[in-house]
């Protein structure tokens, strides 16, 4: 596959019964209709890391099926490799057309433990390998150097940066100098939704965008704004997408939010994430219920 | 139980085919025989966060039945509440006299959450719970006011703290203000090693030992040290001590170097770690056979 604009990441909808195979078809189907390039089913934002092994295979493939011709990407990341593994084989089983491989951990990991992780499922796999950069959940910290030992190995096709960590300026910095040194076989993507735009203006090829899994068209819309260089257009579609951002940066995370978010869209049950997660507090639903009536955002 | 002296944290010796139960067995048997105050079987040091339910029930069954009629706590840490409960159950069949539980997550939590956790694994269980606060793994720091809304739930009956964070200063006050405010029955204790005699010094009743894992009879007479205000002794224990924490601070933890050392002296294979997860770089297991060969601790 070609990794290129749009990836969403939907939620993943878990309620007391186990995960709401009817509310992540639909929300499956809202992507392809609106047109995304890829899914990102279990991202961090599709909970993956809180699934078992049978729930995560159950996700994969109803996301497959859902998706039609939409290429889905799996995220594989585990504490443990010999789980990593699993989740590979059952994610490639299910029709995953690239996988996500995040430096998940208990203990954060050391440089060499990363790189055989990653030379472990290169060995491994038959799809490609996207490098997930996630330092505010694994407390890892990719260096240019070991970004380049894991890029040469077979199945490395991508890399989800975080496009404001540690700063927006260093996050820019950095994918320009990714951008030098990869191997035209890395494609860069970035991901955090407020500053994507910016990244896909300085070399960034793909926004692995939380948001866009919840407002699809408008993420479509700021997507090729960014691409085309459209800045009028991106100030308007960034100016809808602004409160929600700022609401997810005040609970350290989309996740909570976009949870809340899809229950008063009537996308999702409430509660629908995974306990002991909660959604947004009382005073923040009716502030986001306000927002969803008035922007009307899809 | 009561909660007090020394409480000792084996690693759980981890092989390519799976546990290696007559190594764990093994080390069971020196904590005994060294005579430890209560054994933590499957605490970090113990890997619990790298092992599935089933190795979970298992390794507590095992711990149970090779420490007698020493106490063993068990980890009960886990990402998703429903696996927490899981592992609840399956300790308490075990015959694990307590738990431990840390504020695991893949999201930090926030104070909200970790309330709910707690309280759910309250309305459970019917052993006691240890508060198990680990910053550097679970990202998430306790406030005074949140411990005490904790310590307050039934079956709450110990908190774990850093000695050393985020300075040993600050968690030496920290001690004092927790002794001051809390109801008679949460027991304080201490871990991290290096600053752990200070905390004993300073309020706490128990020190929950990494090192003590492998040198047990090392750690039991800089308890009873600590707990007579015996400098001179606290001293000298710590000056055998000193060099294999000093690795451990290098390698963000004991884990690493504590699997080394046990490889080292006969007492697990090597290697011994859930991988992603290796021992020591061959200069420092260089190092440490020869601490192991001049100080001869045990």
């Amino acid at each position: 596959m070609t990794f290129n604009g749009l990836s969403a990441f939907p939620i993943t909808p878990i309620t007391q019964d186990g995960i709401d195979e009817r509310a992540f078809a639909r929300l499956i189907n809202r992507l392809t209709e609106a047109g995304v390039d890829s899914i990102g089913a279990e991202g961090s934002t599709g909970s993956y890391a809180y699934l078992s092994r049978q729930e995560r295979a159950r996700v994969a493939e109803l996301a497959v099926k859902e998706a039609g011709t939409t290429p889905v990407l799996v995220s594989i990341g585990a504490i443990r490799l010999r789980d990593v593994l699993n989740h590979a084989e059952d994610a490639q089983k299910a029709g995953a057309q690239a996988l996500l491989l995040p430096a998940m951990s208990y203990f954060p990991l050391r440089d060499e433990e990363v790189f055989s992780l990653y030379a472990a499922v290169s060995r491994a796999v038959s799809v490609p390998v996207i490098i997930y950069d996630a330092p505010g959940t694994t407390q890892f910290r990719f260096s240019d150097a070991l970004v380049q030992r894991i890029a040469a190995l077979p199945h490395i096709a991508s890399i989800k940066v975080p496009s404001a960590f540690p700063t927006a300026q260093e996050a820019i910095a950095r994918l320009h100098r990714l951008a030098e040194q990869s191997p035209a076989s890395l494609t860069l993507g970035v991901s955090r939704d407020p500053t994507a735009a910016e990244g896909l203006r300085h070399g960034a090829k793909v926004w692995y965008s939380e948001w866009g899994g919840l407002f699809p068209k408008l993420a479509r819309r700021l997507t090729d704004a960014a691409l085309a260089g459209d800045h009028a257009t991106i100030e308007s579609v960034s100016a809808t997408f602004k409160p929600f951002w700022e609401m997810s940066n005040r609970y350290g995370g989309s996740l909570r939010v976009i949870a809340s978010a899809a229950a008063l869209m009537g996308l999702a049950q409430e509660p629908c994430l995974p306990e002991p997660l909660q959604g947004v507090s009382a005073e923040d639903r009716a502030v986001l219920e306000e927002l969803i009536r008035t922007h009307t955002p899809s």
